[in-house]
């Protein structure tokens, strides 16, 4: 399935998730992970789409979520900052979702400057953060 | 705000509901009233989103729908047969929601030869309404 830019980003519009995980990890000095993951979530039926997404951005899994649903995560701030970032500059979201996605690119900014391995840095993307995904009702 | 077709494409596919009410209406010489209606539910803070829906279609209303949310909303055969069936005839869903509007689109043409009238169509109706929105947790 070839799906076209404008269709990615009205779907993302409605079904997409931008989000920022700051887990405690005894393994980090600074004793915490920032985990950046971009994810679309669909019912199983429609497993082909996430495969598309998947295609059409050369990076990410399609895992299992919870129940019948399926997702397309992408992790890890290489392939979010070389294809999902640019992408969503270049082709940028219509709505309110567009001000969380400027959060996260704001974080992926940071930790490409490793800041996110600092105490202090850790603190300054955990306030990023708490302004993303909130008052978000379905 | 001007939007693509692909992005209205792509965004109906994640929040777009294709359904037909089957409604006790004593006015109506079969008892009942038969309802289609296209919907688009958003927050009210992307109530910018409903109407640039409106203005692309060239059709239907936005209105409150469940507490913080909105709807764009489009009723009565004219409108969906002359605007939205078209738009996504020419425009396929990428979703199994296609497999929904297919059904819509019977039931609407059904209702141009005014089958819904009668009630033996209005049983015919039925049968297609119920096999539509099965099974979709979001």
């Amino acid at each position: 399935m070839q799906l076209e830019a404008q269709w990615v980003v009205g779907f993302v519009d409605g079904e997409g998730c931008f989000h920022v995980g700051i887990n405690p990890h005894a393994e980090m000095s600074v004793g915490y992970q920032v985990l950046p993951e971009f994810t679309v979530v669909q019912h199983e039926r429609d497993i082909q789409i996430l495969h598309a997404l998947k295609g059409f951005f050369g990076c990410g899994v399609v895992r299992k979520n919870h129940g019948a649903r399926m997702a397309y995560r992408v992790r890890g701030k290489e392939h979010l900052l070389q294809r999902i970032v640019p992408f969503f500059m270049a082709h940028p979201l219509k709505t309110k979702k567009n001000v969380d996605f400027l959060k996260f690119r704001d974080v992926l900014l940071l930790m490409e400057k490793e800041v996110h391995l600092t105490q202090e840095g850790v603190e300054q993307i955990r306030a990023i953060a708490a302004q993303m995904n909130r008052g978000l009702p379905r």
